[in-house]
């Protein structure tokens, strides 16, 4: 799914919604067996109740990789699922890779070409020959900026010798290496005036915020801190995971998925139709070229 | 394997290599069918082949992941290999990981617990909590510091508030948080005076250097610059890859490997005879307590 795309399908469902699929085979919901090859099925029942209110879904392959084996095939169906049954959504392998040009070209194989994934996070340290791999047509690098964990204090915030922290500079230097069309930054949602600062660094670019639902952090303060208010396509997804996905562990858990995902894309909706404000013109203009 | 052990290993083989098992389905030599399931079968030739002069395996998992289930089916084979066969070797998955705590306990759990490597590679970027979950008890987290790629001007050698580099900071940080039997650094070989450089700024910890055979530096460069010179163990790992694995790709393959591995042992043999010195009382000691 390329940039065009994600903007018209977030533009007509009025939803900037990530579902993360962290599937867990410790809290699967009473009717499925507590073992790896449940964890497609559970998947599929995820996706099936959340699809209308979602624009993108992100397996977390830590939780697949977990399992081996069983846990591979549990990715594969639920990539081929989504992929057959719902070409329009963005599928983002929460994969967090990061390594020299000839490695990286291994995983984007795999994770882009292989298995099809639309997008992947990447982790920046190594640097540009680490990052460029993943731009294959039509496919997002996904790379880490300012992270929602206690950990991003340790190096991400520190102050380089100019002044600014070292986010900043990975804003600025992926943005030298990536088309806007192609790259998205993880920008953490606890502290919304941080959010705020980053969309100052990063006006351009879509933002994959991970930090609301179980981890904190509200919808409207999210897109009021970063979400496009003069252009279509909002610049931001909002990603969910445990609490779309264990809404409940009873027989209910997709209808209690649905309702949190609903509830979601409800206060995504209104914000999108009440703080937003531009001409004919530039909503039909191409979103590449609005400045 | 713990840090003792890899000491004695490293003592009784006068060895400090690590033959990387970044074992490519294009590259196969020329008895094997070009398809993911021989990846197993050729790596289980070049083990036997070098394990008489190597003390490490690490397999690059991008390389497995590439061919997706039947990669992973490589991978869990030539592991249990390792671990059936070859107990006495220390194994490292070249991962590069890095997540916040939930999502890296997960890593944790499939990659030192399932498959049982001994050692994981881990990206610093998330901080101390993206870190930690992979202390458990006689596994390793090799950590990425300085790397030896060209990307590694981008953010690891850039000058913090302080003026010194993001991967000094590193080096200080994550000292503080691993215990020194349990951490590793990844540093590159590229330039020996760097290496020279890191070990003033990290005394007490192993070191893999990647940097040898095809990507450059030479054995007696690397340990000269970073090896301990008064105390048993010389505290690197010096992993060849390509110049090991594909030093033929006719029949001859494993002979071919396994002269590659003994030259490289060879000077690592002659290094750790002619360059070290230290008193009875030092060779008897406990490694961790000699300063």
């Amino acid at each position: 799914m390329n940039y065009h795309d994600l903007v018209y399908v977030i533009e007509s469902r009025q939803s900037v919604l990530c579902v993360g699929l962290d599937s867990d085979v410790s809290k699967l919901p009473s009717g499925f067996a507590a073992k790896p090859a449940s964890l497609a099925d559970f998947n599929k029942a995820i996706i099936d109740a959340t699809a209308e209110y979602a624009v993108a879904y992100k397996p977390n392959l830590a939780f697949y990789e977990a399992y081996g084996l069983e846990g591979w095939k549990a990715l594969e169906e639920t990539i081929g699922y989504l992929r057959n049954q719902y070409p329009g959504h963005l599928t983002i392998a929460d994969a967090k890779r990061g390594d020299i040009g000839n490695t990286a070209s291994q995983y984007a194989k795999g994770l882009l070409q292989e298995l099809g994934f639309d997008a992947i996070t990447v982790a920046p340290y190594m640097g540009r020959d680490s990052v460029e791999p993943f731009l294959l047509p039509d496919k997002w690098a996904v790379v880490l900026a300012l992270t929602s964990n206690g950990g991003a204090d340790d190096f991400q915030q520190q102050r380089m010798a100019d002044g600014r922290p070292l986010y900043a500079h990975v804003l600025e230097r992926v943005s030298q290496w990536i088309p806007t069309e192609q790259r998205m930054f993880v920008v953490g949602a606890t502290r919304p005036e941080g959010l705020a600062h980053v969309r100052t660094l990063a006006e351009d670019t879509y933002f994959l915020v991970p930090g609301v639902g179980a981890q904190g952090g509200s919808v409207p303060e999210v897109l009021g801190a970063a979400g496009w208010k003069n252009r279509p396509g909002v610049g931001v997804l909002i990603n969910a995971s445990r609490s779309i996905q264990y809404a409940s562990n009873g027989p209910d858990f997709a209808a209690a998925a649905a309702r949190e995902a609903s509830a979601l894309q409800t206060q995504m909706a209104h914000w999108m139709q009440t703080e937003r404000a531009w001409t004919d013109a530039e909503a039909s203009a191409d979103p590449l070229d609005v400045a």
